[in-house]
């Protein structure tokens, strides 16, 4: 593997094994053992397991923005059919995997907010940029008059993401994408009144 | 101390420590040091660690509904009004806390709900139990026409509840309960109309 594939494979892998067994219980070893990576060249590309954790963070967000900015740019629809299209995709990327699998960010802010400061940070940071970017789409909204105008677009851009992180963690126990199609049903509906 | 002191006192510890830790990193070690009871003593109480897990569940379970119940019970107050002095005292409770700690249910769905089919089935349960007497209390206001007569109350309530448990989670991250308080306001203005 060339050195941009290693590093991209040992990312990945660690993304994975995050996801199913969290940061603490995820030894170095499971991970070099599911990529094939010797130790020497893990600790080449990360200087410890906290680096890699907080890089495997940043590839993960990096391209979660980048799959939602796609979304939001596409100026042939307005920007609440941009959202939906957005989170309607979400949803089916689940479905593809039996919904076992949830939110990365999720799972590592339940994990280790109380036990890291600096992943605490990290992971506040992800949830911001998260929260601009649908604040900023509705905010557009509600300037061409798509939702009503008394709603604080950053309020709304909360209230959003809260609730569909309670749907993924929901959908999750449940195995069964039906919180997160029920919860885009009634922030449209009732919320949005579209 | 008195074997039903012994006992709840290994569970109290047992959720103080699965809130700060999770499940997986928790030991038994640290349980019995907190506590101070010898190793043969908590085996007599339960069979094993996941024994102990799933009572602590149970434990935490039945005081947040006893909490609950009360609050809904009280019939001097329009059902509405029951459930936001609920959620306004469990702001309280975490603000008297720093808002560290979150939701003991929502840290072991999101850590155990891949792992064990067992933690899986008893933590949905409890989510069912929780939804089941928020949609009885919203199906109350609906009836006395305190909220929109066309809202399903059981789906408003599951909308509620991931709201609230998103919330709660961005709370932690940052530290802060205005996150809660922003759910709240939101929730009862612009989904009721109260």
């Amino acid at each position: 593997m060339s050195k941009e594939t290693t590093k991209a494979a040992l990312l990945e892998a660690g993304r994975r094994i995050f996801l199913e067994r969290g940061y603490n219980a995820s030894g170095i070893e499971a991970i070099l053992q599911t990529t094939g990576v010797p130790k020497g060249s893990f600790y080449h590309y990360f200087q410890s397991k906290e680096d890699f954790g907080l890089q495997v963070i940043d590839t993960f967000s990096r391209a979660y923005f980048a799959d939602l900015d796609v979304y939001l740019a596409d100026e042939s629809r307005g920007p609440l059919e941009r959202l939906r299209r957005f989170f309607e995709s979400r949803i089916e990327r689940l479905e593809s995997q039996e919904c076992r699998n949830g939110c990365l960010i999720g799972k590592l802010s339940q994990e280790m907010a109380d036990q890291s400061e600096t992943f605490r940070t990290r992971l506040l940071e992800v949830f911001d940029g998260w929260v601009d970017r649908v604040a900023n789409c509705l905010e557009q909204a509600r300037q061409l008059g798509e939702i009503p105008a008394h709603l604080d677009p950053r309020e709304l851009a909360e209230f959003w993401l809260d609730g569909w992180q309670g749907a993924l963690l929901r959908a999750k126990i449940r195995r069964d994408t039906a919180p997160l199609r029920s919860f885009l049903k009634l922030v449209r509906g009732d919320v949005l009144h579209v």
